[in-house]
């Protein structure tokens, strides 16, 4: 049996890290883990207690396809809160992870072969998702002095049936302010391009908020979850929100593609959206760690990263060490017990100079993580 | 914003008599389900420990991309169990349903275009969910004499890249021997086609076990969840067990497509595992409403089914009654209250006189619900 070529995908590169890891610690070695993309918390206290309840009440068997009434007014009432903006819950598709809302929303607009637009560098699974779609991923090369977000001119004339941005950025953390959000969505619907945004990282910024491209237009597909600021990565449930006229097409598709996201995760994210307090200590934390690690670059001379405007993710130049980011990083795990994300996960061109430092984890670990970064460092100058 | 050309499937038909059933209900009356297909009973009770015990104890953030390792040995002991097959673990992937199975299943094997011939009846998600990924599916037709199975011939000179089978089927309950299995394995491997073996409905079976294609041989992908004998619907934790060879390309796959099942799924379905009695409880009561389901469907002069071997559904000839299934089963529902599913939702062709009845609900409800049956025919012979 042979794998289809559009199923032959890129692993993740930092699975190597990840794996070196894993034996150090089963060899008893204490590992400081800033390569992960989760939070170190569990589900706020209000979701796990909220599942406890369902546990002993509720047969848990399939939802409505579009997910559970009461977590889609939940989430139209986020946005309210959150941005200011009005929104019919029946615009929301509950969806297993955003990870399952790519798979639905590619599905939905695509046909084989056709373009579609993502910052580079950015989330991995983006071309390798659009790849085993049949679809073809185009990699638009962002720059350090755009805060590695695009411009309006690389949509206007790419010939891009869709676009995808992503603010806060992954793996950089930088965010797009309303104008440069407006500017990129008035250059894609003058091309009759169609404007995905991935907006995950919401809840996660250290100055400014996050701008919604539901704030600025009604022709977007807006896709979320409740992994990174509700800390619930492995219950896998994200949500959609889609122009009125897609409402219908999509959910049909998503009663195939699968039925429903999980009904016992929905009710823990029906728990979470009251975890407000909880949830904004652990922002205050991430806040302490993201100061830390500023710091930390710097001390270890590390002097060029873009802005880390919200996310829990630094995106650090490291080409004054070498030039291949896989090979430092593994000897960052080896020398110092820290993993962190080689760059060419993320920008298979110009990531090899490239590492992504996340601080989701432990505040100690984090703080202990860069004076081991600043050892390693001194060493190699 | 428009939906793509393979976007744009088909809905569940059923869907319409749901609808009707939710307003019927809205109204006070006493609907009896026998169009859905789910077990009315909730996740086991080992299960809803297991989790509950969790919630206090772990952080339930991403779990490895192939599942917990418990719960892949879990699956692989009761391989053995139920067939006597010694199954590597490693084989084993744990998906967000058999949903999720399918998608990734045809997403790491089929290129664009390609042909998978699927038996009509048949689940209506599997044609719509080649559609969305740009493949085409092949129905073919099956003949109640087969016992609406697929026969090797329809398979050797087909041209298929792919062929799917479902053993129990899903609307009939038919079921293949080992024979029958082999003899299909064999002309798929003759003609150079995946074997792909739907075992969803495995564990529930009222005479002869079902026979896997796993005992036949370890060149098929066999996909199976915790749905249905393990009464675990709205969890969403399934599994497909590869060949040696497909393991890494589709693990590399599911990294991206979905990361990992429900990390609290996942616990509930390795609790799952340790409930037999209680599951073999359930099996009785599907055999006793079973047993009344083909006595009241003789009683109600509808006489020609495929046998039922296993499953908890029926699959009825109602041609005498008229030629528009969906029509008489909203006549049946406005009528009498009990909600079915109109065969077309299986078979676009000849479905237009066929009846889908499920016994998974309460026993009281299902002796009801063929009482009601009675009523309904007699008015119109």
């Amino acid at each position: 049996m042979q794998v289809s070529r559009r199923g032959d995908v890129d692993p993740f590169i930092v699975m190597d890290i990840m794996h070196m890891a894993a034996e150090a610690e089963a060899e008893g070695r204490h590992v400081i883990h800033m390569e992960v993309g989760q939070p170190g918390t569990p589900a706020p206290s209000t979701a796990r207690k909220a599942l406890a309840k369902a546990l002993d009440e509720d047969a848990l068997g399939y939802t409505l396809t579009p997910g559970l009434p009461e977590l889609r007014e939940g989430i139209a009432n986020l946005h309210k809160d959150w941005y200011g903006v009005d929104l019919d819950p029946d615009r929301i598709l509950i969806t297993p992870g955003s990870s399952g809302a790519f798979v639905l929303c590619f599905s939905a607009l695509f046909d084989t072969g056709q373009r579609i637009g993502i910052a580079s560098p950015g989330y991995p699974s983006y071309r390798q998702i659009l790849k085993a779609q049949g679809l073809q991923p185009e990699l638009i090369q962002t720059e350090p002095q755009d805060g590695y977000q695009l411009r309006p001119d690389q949509i206007t004339d790419a010939g891009l049936d869709g676009v995808m941005v992503a603010s806060p950025a992954n793996p950089t953390g930088t965010m797009l302010n309303r104008d440069r959000m407006e500017g990129l969505m008035d250059a894609a619907r003058e091309a009759g391009t169609t404007f995905i945004s991935d907006e995950i990282y919401h809840g996660l910024h250290y100055g400014e908020r996050a701008v919604s491209a539901l704030e600025i237009g009604d022709d977007a597909i807006v896709i979320n979850s409740f992994s990174k600021y509700f800390s619930m990565t492995g219950w896998r449930v994200g949500w959609m929100v889609l122009p009125e006229e897609m409402v219908r097409p999509v959910e049909k598709l998503a009663q195939h593609l699968f039925i429903c996201a999980p009904h016992a995760s929905q009710i823990a994210a029906l728990g979470a959206l009251s975890a407000r307090d909880e949830l904004e200590e652990n922002v205050q934390t991430y806040e302490r760690n993201r100061a830390i690690v500023l710091n930390g670059l710097e001390a270890a001379g590390i002097k060029r990263f873009a802005p880390p405007d919200g996310g829990f993710y630094v995106y650090a130049d490291i080409s004054h060490l070498g030039d291949n980011s896989l090979r430092l990083a593994k000897d960052f795990l080896a020398e110092e017990g820290v993993a962190v994300t080689p760059g060419i996960d993320f920008d298979p061109e110009r990531g090899a100079t490239m590492w992504r430092l996340s601080y989701a984890a432990d505040t100690s670990d984090i703080a202990d993580g860069m004076e081991r970064l600043a050892k390693f460092t001194a060493r190699r100058n």
